[in-house]
């Protein structure tokens, strides 16, 4: 029985009262807005050592890592080492993207060290399989893809990314758009190339109920990928775009009719001033459902550094609404992350979303900045330390040379604006006791 | 004769027209937008070699980096290092916060070798000499902080930060407000200690007709500082920050009567909901003069990455008509930035800037993101590295394992959606001709 039904039951099962008490929520709201959609609870029974987390209404906004082997890093060593500095640096999720090497049992380690939710795009492994068993992508059959699909879910795999809304008439609209970059999501442009291919139309959407019935079985969480998001600034908010997010919202409704959990994967490039009219859409139009975006990236020309281009667009994206922040690394654009890259891009990602929970009243976020804030003000260096968002940068960083216990730092030293002021309106303050 | 001067005899200079061609904009516009005060032209007469840099209405936004010594760091020679490399990061201007070892020698080393408009702030070594020759900033006369304006303009400082609004008044409310961090800018402080210790009003506002003296024989811009900015997002927008602000409108107009250019400092630490409210303000109240924000900060919790902080709220403000950005590094709050930092701090406000220019229709920003997001689609990497906003980074972290020079990336190798996609769309379309 999955969650929903659970819920729709009146029972409110452990799983909810913890990630209640986590996410400072009262587990009968919390209860209330996974069961009408509003937020998803990411878990896959079969995977017990997974804390569950849940994305949506009210919460804090949660970050992904993406992580995953191509063919040029096919180390499986190498990813289950990013999965683990990715979490240690405060990722609530990983995604498993791999597509080059050993891709089941890069997914099977991970699965094995993760203790957040994973999340997979199963398509990668349908077509990996049919270039290496048939010679091309457009030669996977439908079962090819759906029998991906379950294998990951059996596995454990707690959400799945399914581009179910890249459909003959997107790709039309698509067409007509002529479009900068068209098709930069991997599995969109499979699923866009086997179609053009075969003149069929997407499998992932035609035999949506196909899906929904694996969903249900494993209780995985349906991510509706948006495999027409635009790839450039250039080309956001345009007709196939937004004919991909109305099919999307639509199949969101079925999914829930169904008692499935689903969330909405949202763009990818675009300028800052359609970030809050593009969020504000896929609320009104997918009902409220959880809205997981990548980035968004205010800028194109920014590789080696599209962890900040992604930091700013994922911090207004999450101000007005977004629920689920999948971060960028610095290499974006350049070629398959390095350790030190996953660490940069989850702490970008966790700073955007950080500074839009405080702007959404997150319960704890506002409280988080005080206590720094009166560190600082203090010149408490180790509780400011402590309190970073990173500690050891921040330890590495600061320096101590020249500095006492209670010393201002060497940027301003004697010269503290803090320390200054301090003894002066004490004294003040002092004088009028 | 100052510009603006100039400018209303209907003369319209060659540093104007050379100015004008380099932002892609008449004129006769940047003439009429600097004559109203819209506009400022950085640029002291006496500095020949520096290329002027307009800053306001309708041009791009400019970022600024600032260098300086410090008590624990009074290399001469590593600040000149520093200037350098934020110039070739892309720094329209820098700004000499000097406040340790001899001050004097580095602000004239640095008017040296940079070939942009130097900023400062002359009261940091007014407070120095103090302490030097005194032994406290507080023991400091009115006329050594005229007397060090006075030099550092005479010196060829192109724009020169002053806290005028540092009243009384304002030191007033800010006692009332208690504020988590009180008073966070060195030269507000210096004046905050100065006015309790000494029972007087800020010199630099009773005596603002002497400062508007200095400025206009040097033709020296002002920077009109916010000595109450908010140094967390707690204390942001409280009645200390406006009334400072309300002050300094009532001064922009005097300073404008005198045709002596300025501009406004603003905040600092502000939460992402309350930016745009901030900068409409002072548009509002300050009858549209140029806006010059440091950061501003959207969370508190993030030192080390405080150069991505920064580049949220700077974004942000940029968008909503903030026209000059301060950078802040990575190393804000912990210790003097490393050369390393100042980079960084620079690449990260310049994406801020871009971010925003985007969006403000700003000459050549659309452009360059799509001549990138062409170069991309076509997998020409060498046109993506020459085209990124630090070219020796992307170089740096691009890799070639395993490319030829059309290849895809080693994100996704043989996966790339945009050549799976050109390839099957391009074929289709091949077939309709």
């Amino acid at each position: 029985m999955g969650i929903k039904e659970e819920l729709r039951q009146g029972v409110i099962p452990e799983s909810i009262e913890e990630t209640a008490a986590i996410e400072g929520v009262q587990p009968e709201v919390l209860a209330r807005d996974i069961a009408d959609g509003y937020t998803v609870l990411l878990k896959n029974e079969i995977r017990a050592t997974a804390r569950p987390v849940a994305v949506g209404r009210g919460l804090r906004t949660k970050i992904n890592a993406n992580i995953g082997t191509s063919n040029a890093y096919p180390s499986v060593e190498e990813e289950v080492n990013k999965c683990r500095i990715a979490i240690d640096s405060g990722a609530d999720t990983v995604m498993d993207l791999s597509v080059g090497g050993d891709i089941t049992s890069v997914r099977k380690a991970i699965l094995e060290v993760a203790g957040v939710p994973v999340g997979t795009v199963p398509i990668y492994q349908a077509a990996a399989w049919a270039i290496e068993t048939k010679g091309n992508i457009v030669d996977m059959s439908a079962d090819d893809m759906f029998e991906a699909i379950e294998d990951q879910c059996a596995d454990g795999v707690d959400f799945i990314t399914v581009h179910c809304g890249v459909t003959r008439k997107a790709i039309e609209s698509l067409r007509t758009q002529k479009r900068v970059t068209d098709v930069v999501s991997r599995g969109g442009a499979f699923l866009t190339a086997w179609m053009l291919h075969n003149d069929r139309e997407n499998p992932l959407f035609s035999e949506f109920d196909r899906l929904l019935d694996i969903a249900e079985t494993y209780d995985v969480t349906l991510s509706l990928g948006d495999g027409m998001r635009p790839g450039c600034g250039a080309d956001a908010g345009d007709e196939a775009q937004m004919e991909e997010l109305r099919t999307l919202s639509v199949l969101a409704e079925a999914a829930k009719e169904r008692d499935v959990q689903v969330m909405i994967e949202g763009p990818g490039h675009v300028p800052l001033d359609q970030i809050e009219e593009q969020v504000k859409m896929q609320k009104k139009l997918c009902k409220g459902a959880p809205f997981y975006v990548l980035g968004p990236l205010v800028t194109d020309v920014a590789p080696g550094y599209d962890e900040i281009t992604a930091a700013i667009g994922g911090a207004l994206a999450a101000v007005h609404g977004a629920d689920f922040l999948c971060y960028v690394t610095p290499r974006e654009h350049l070629g398959l992350p390095s350790a030190d890259d996953v660490k940069r891009g989850v702490i970008a990602s966790r700073i955007a979303a950080h500074a839009a929970d405080i702007v959404k009243g997150i319960p704890g976020a506002k409280e988080w900045d005080r206590r720094m804030s009166v560190a600082r003000k203090a010149l408490d260096w180790e509780t400011q330390i402590e309190q970073a968002i990173d500690s050891d940068t921040a330890r590495r960083m600061f320096d101590r040379r020249h500095l006492s216990d209670k010393d201002a730092c060497t940027m301003c030293g004697e010269f503290c604006a803090m320390k200054i002021v301090s003894e002066h309106l004490g004294a003040e303050e002092d004088m009028r006791c």
